[in-house]
Parts: C-alpha cells; structure tokens; sequence
C-alpha cells in the first residue's frame, strides 16, 4: 500500500531528500539535503511542512550535519551537536515536533555515552574513560532518526486502519486542509482511512475544501490523493455547504493541531465552520489526532491560543495582482477551535474516543 | 447622503460613463461607453455587474446607441432600436434586469407612437399620420432612462431604511459577496442600511468575506465600504465562524439573486454557509431582496438551477501560477440556496416579511 503515498522526506543510498512542497502542484521535485543551511532553509521556507514531517526532516537532518563533522571525540562531537541543534531548532521556533525530535535525539546520544561510561566502569572501574567513537555517535543518530519515522508511519497506518472502521465503500468525504502524506513520514493522520481504504478498492469520492489563505487543500491535498489514483474534487471552502446539501458527503475527516482535555480541538482556520455544517446536516465529523497532539494539561478551547498571521497572506499571496484595496484591515487567524459538541468521535493511533471525551480522552492517551 | 456612495453608472454632461469594476480594487476609473461595441463589451466583460446596475447601464447604452442613429421617421428608427436591443441583449443572455430594461424601453417608445397615432385620429380622422420625431423617440428613451435607475436609486433607500430598522450602533455586521452600491444604481441592497447608518454615525465595524472564486467581497465590497468611510474588515470565506464564535457580529447581512414564494433565497454560493453558521450562534440572519427578485411561481428553492462555472475560476483566474493540480476535477457552483428556516427576516423596498414567508411574502409583492 505505502508505494502508492508519496513520502515527503526520504534517506535513499546516503541521501536526504525531500519533496519541495513549495514548488507543489507545478513541480514534485525532491531536492538533496547536504549542508546544514540546505536543512534549515528547507524547514524554514516550508519546503518541507506538517508537524510530523517536519520532525523526520530534522532528525535525518541533523545526522547528515552531524556526518559531516570532523569531530572524532565525545566532547568535540557533542559540542557541534548542540550548535546544531539550536541552529535548526531556530528554523521554525514554535513547531513543536522539531524542537521534540532534536531533543529525543540528544537524549538517546547522552544515554549511549552513558552506557558506555558505565559498560568502562564495569570493566575497568571508576575513572575509566569510556570514550564512544564517532562512528557509533553517528549510528545512534541515524538509528533514532529511522525510530521517528517508522513509530510516525505505524501511527498514521494505524489511524488509517481504525479510521477505516468508521467509513464504507463508495462513500462521499470532505476534508479540509492536508492532513495527508505530505504532512507525516508517511500515510497522513485523516487521509490515511482513504489510502487504507482506496487499497481495499472503497472508491471513495473525496471533496478538498482549498482551504484559504495558503491553500493546502488545492496544492497539496488534490494533488497527493490524486497522485494516489484517489477520485478527489476541489471545491471552495464557501462551497462545503452546497455540497453537504447535495447529498454528497458521508462523512467529515480532518486533522488537529492541538486537541484539549475536554475534545476541543484547534486545527487549520475553517475547520469548526465545516464542523457545523456537518452537525446540521446530519454529517459524522471525525477528527484524526495522533495522542502526542493531544494536551491533558488544557482543559477546553478557550485556553489555546490562535496564532495571527500576515494580512498579505490573504490579500497579496499567490495573485497577479492587488486582490484587495491597499490598506485594507485583514483579520487572518491560522487556526480556529472544533468545539467537542461538533466531534462525532476523535481516531487516535492507540484507538478511537467518543464523547464525553473528558473521560475518553486520558484513559486512551494512558493506555 | 448619496455622495459618499460611488455610483458605477453615471450620465453626465451627455456622456455614459461607468466604474470599470473589472480594475477595481486597483484603479477606479470611469470610462466613457461611446457605440453599441462599448456597451455591449461593459456588460459582456463585467465592467458593469450587479443585476440593477447592468438594467441601467443597458438603458443608458441603448440611448446612447439610438442618439448615434440617422434614422429620423418611426419605421427606421424603430427597426434599428430592434437590432441595437437583441444586440445588447447578447451581452449577458442570462441577465434578466437587462432584458427586462429593454423590454421596458421598447414598451415605453411603442406606447408613446400609439399615443401619438391616438392624438392624430382625434384631431384629424383615420388613418391620420401620427408621426413622433426622431428628437421625441429619443426624449422618451432617455426619460425611461432615468426612470429606471431614479426607481432603482429609491428602493436602495427604502431598502436602506427599513433595514437599519433591524441594527443598532456600533453592531458588527458580517456580509458575503458584493449587494452594494457598485451592484445597484446607487446605494445597494444588503449594504444600504450600512450607508444610510453612517450618516447618522452608527459606526458600524463591518467583516467582507473574500467571497471565492471571483473575490466581489474583496474586492468591491471592501473597496467601497472603505471609500464611504465605513469601517471594514476582510476575511477569507472560512473565518466566518471563528469571527462570529468571537462574538464580533450581531446580525449578518445578504443579497439574493432569486428568492422563491417559500423564502428560500438563491444567492452568491457560500450564502447558505454563512447562514448556518448564523443561525447556530444565534446571530439574525437578513435578507435584502427587492420584490422584483422574489418569484411567486416557484413555490421553493429545490426549483432554482444553479449555474456551474469554469473549474479555471477556482484553479487559476487571479494568480501567478497554478493554484491546483492541472485537470483536478473541480466543482464550481456560483450560487446556493439558502434555505427560508435560516432567514430572520426579508427586507424589500415595500416592507419587511417574517415567517412564515409563504404567507408574509405575497401580501409584500402584492401590496
């Protein structure tokens, strides 16, 4: 099945590569990652974008940084390694899994300099020196970069997999945003049900919302579900309405960015806005989030934070010409919050919650 | 009042002179429409839109038309206004305000030729001449002329009135698409109340969405509300509800196209959205629908066709690059229906009807 997704970030024969999505629907292009510039511009400029493929990119990131370092010793190799880190991490400061993803990796680095301490001391007693070389340094890197990427494939397999129990063939799905291949490892949280599903040969009829201002819908998620052969029409956001009323939709999927205790979930602007299209014509709503997204610590919507963005991005971005009056005051909000009232049933990667998800939702993030 | 709202069709010093809203937000220039070629190619090119503003630009333009004919005894003169009139008619065939303009001009100058046949017998006999000259034909076009945008100009304000009935100041009003000054004679339809409460200082805080594919909120109804000073805020189509979820409108305020003798109102696509949204956060939902728009002979909105347009409109149109994958399948409907249990109220020239609208409606259209 997984040959049919495209994979945003890929290590093939020493190489890392990957799919420039800024140059998406025109050009599938994957460009090579070589230096430590190349990795952090690409993060930067959202060659390479989506919480989870932006932590592969980074992990993989870093060992070809870090393989390219004439380090040989502990202390010298750690030192590059946490300039590094801060350097990439300041690529994109408030993506959660890149700062996660360095993290992890340092620790498992520390941890094997540890143990190798402590597999001296066994050996030799206290004082020992128990110097790890660089080749192992740059395998424990490199193994923990592949851990993140296959535990983010089996994540997206597995909501593909249970998301799939909730939908039937031929049915009508709208999705909003790109919650796909493009924005994991590979497999996508709310598409991954349509690919698990398009295998089985389910034929569903999919309707992208083009999700306005940066149009993720029209660039990436018509383009990657089509590339899959996955029967996909594109629509204005505005037109969700007329195509729920038509009969044409079975069943809501989206994806989350962040999802409170109590089953509000915040994900890209316009999503409560189909969520309450949904409820009122009769709709399941599901929404796809990995339980990392999920934050027990908040207790409902109200105490995320939306972040603002740019008014050029609705006025001026991707036009030919003015698409507003100059000056124009612009409200630009990235995201909006779900309220759990509107979510039929939230599909994790460890299994599906239903309302009252105040209860649901940390017996399932704990199991 | 009236000076502070741009009229996109003006006859000043023996010239035709319309707003060329094809430049608009970027320039806002009149251009003098001089032959039948020019009228036909401001309608045709939607240099003129809006369904009142095309009737008066196509009642100008024939008499602009006709004033350049040599044809000075009725048989030629008639036969010529035929031609000029099937020739414009062609601009927009689907356009009822322009062939219903049209229709009314011809009524008018065939009257006048049988009140001039009339006048003759009684004063000479039968068969008397009852000649009308080619200076009279002409007064009687330009009068028609004028009655039409003068009738237009005076259900805006009626409209206008009323409405403001419905708002209070300082309120946060939301609108979709374009129902403003530049779509009518002068003064709008939806946005009529907001113009006639900005001159009693209602400040109003007004949010335009975009309105996609074609951008009217964007760029007409931002550009003009900001030209009268009336305090606007663009946002893309699917913001509506986090702007409404902030608690930032109190009432929301639309065109229709065509409304049917149950309420249901035909309107731009996206109208039906909005009012669902509306209706959840119990914000009032307003009509503007000038009686000339609702059709007693179709009895609900299941009876409206709705016009699908070029998929290109959604890929391409405004942008430097492709918008979408090249052959996406696209759905591009231009309007919805709105269903009648979502309006609060329909506001016309004649009055204001309430639910149940099959009862209220024919009693405001007859009256």
């Amino acid at each position: 099945m997984q040959s049919r997704m495209t994979a945003p970030v890929l290590y093939l024969d020493d190489k890392l590569l990957i799919l420039d999505q800024t140059s998406l629907p025109e050009k599938a292009d994957y460009i090579e990652l070589q230096t430590k510039e190349d990795v952090w511009d690409a993060i930067y400029r959202l060659k390479v974008r989506g919480a989870p493929a932006i932590g592969v990119a980074a992990a993989y990131g870093i060992y070809v940084v870090m393989r390219g370092s004439s380090e040989t010793d502990w202390e010298g190799f750690y030192a590059e390694f946490l300039l590094a880190k801060e350097y990439l991490n300041s690529a994109r400061p408030t993506a959660v899994n890149l700062s996660w993803a360095l993290e992890r990796i340092e620790k498992r680095l520390v941890q094997e300099k540890k143990n190798a301490e402590k597999s001296a001391e066994d050996h030799a007693g206290e004082n020992a020196a128990g110097n790890i070389n660089r080749e192992r340094m740059l395998e424990v890197i490199f193994q923990e970069a592949e851990a993140i990427r296959r535990e983010d494939e089996a994540a997206c397999l597995a909501m593909g997999e249970l998301g799939l129990t909730l939908l039937r063939p031929k049915m009508g799905i709208l999705t909003h945003c790109n919650a796909g291949t493009l924005a994991t490892a590979r497999g996508g949280t709310a598409l991954s049900p349509l690919y698990v599903g398009h295998e089985k040969g389910y034929d569903f009829q999919v309707f992208a919302d083009e999700t306005r201002p940066l149009l993720q819908g029209a660039r990436l998620t018509a383009w990657e579900l089509a590339q899959a052969g996955i029967n996909v029409t594109l629509i204005c956001d505005n037109m969700a309405s007329l195509v729920m009323k038509n009969g044409w939709v079975d069943a809501v999927v989206v994806g989350c960015d962040r999802m409170a205790a109590n089953g509000d979930g915040a994900n890209k602007i316009g999503t409560s806005g189909v969520a309450i299209l949904a409820k009122e014509y009769g709709i399941p709503f599901y929404m796809f989030v990995p339980t990392s997204t999920i934050d027990l610590n908040i207790s409902s919507g109200e105490d995320i934070i939306i972040e603002q963005r740019p008014g050029e991005e609705v006025t001026e971005l991707w036009y030919q010409r003015a698409m507003a009056p100059a000056g124009i005051n612009v409200y630009n909000p990235a995201f909006d919050v779900t309220e759990a009232k509107y979510i039929t049933a939230v599909v994790t990667e460890k299994g599906i919650a239903y309302p009252p998800y105040s209860e649901s939702l940390p017996k399932l993030v704990q199991r």
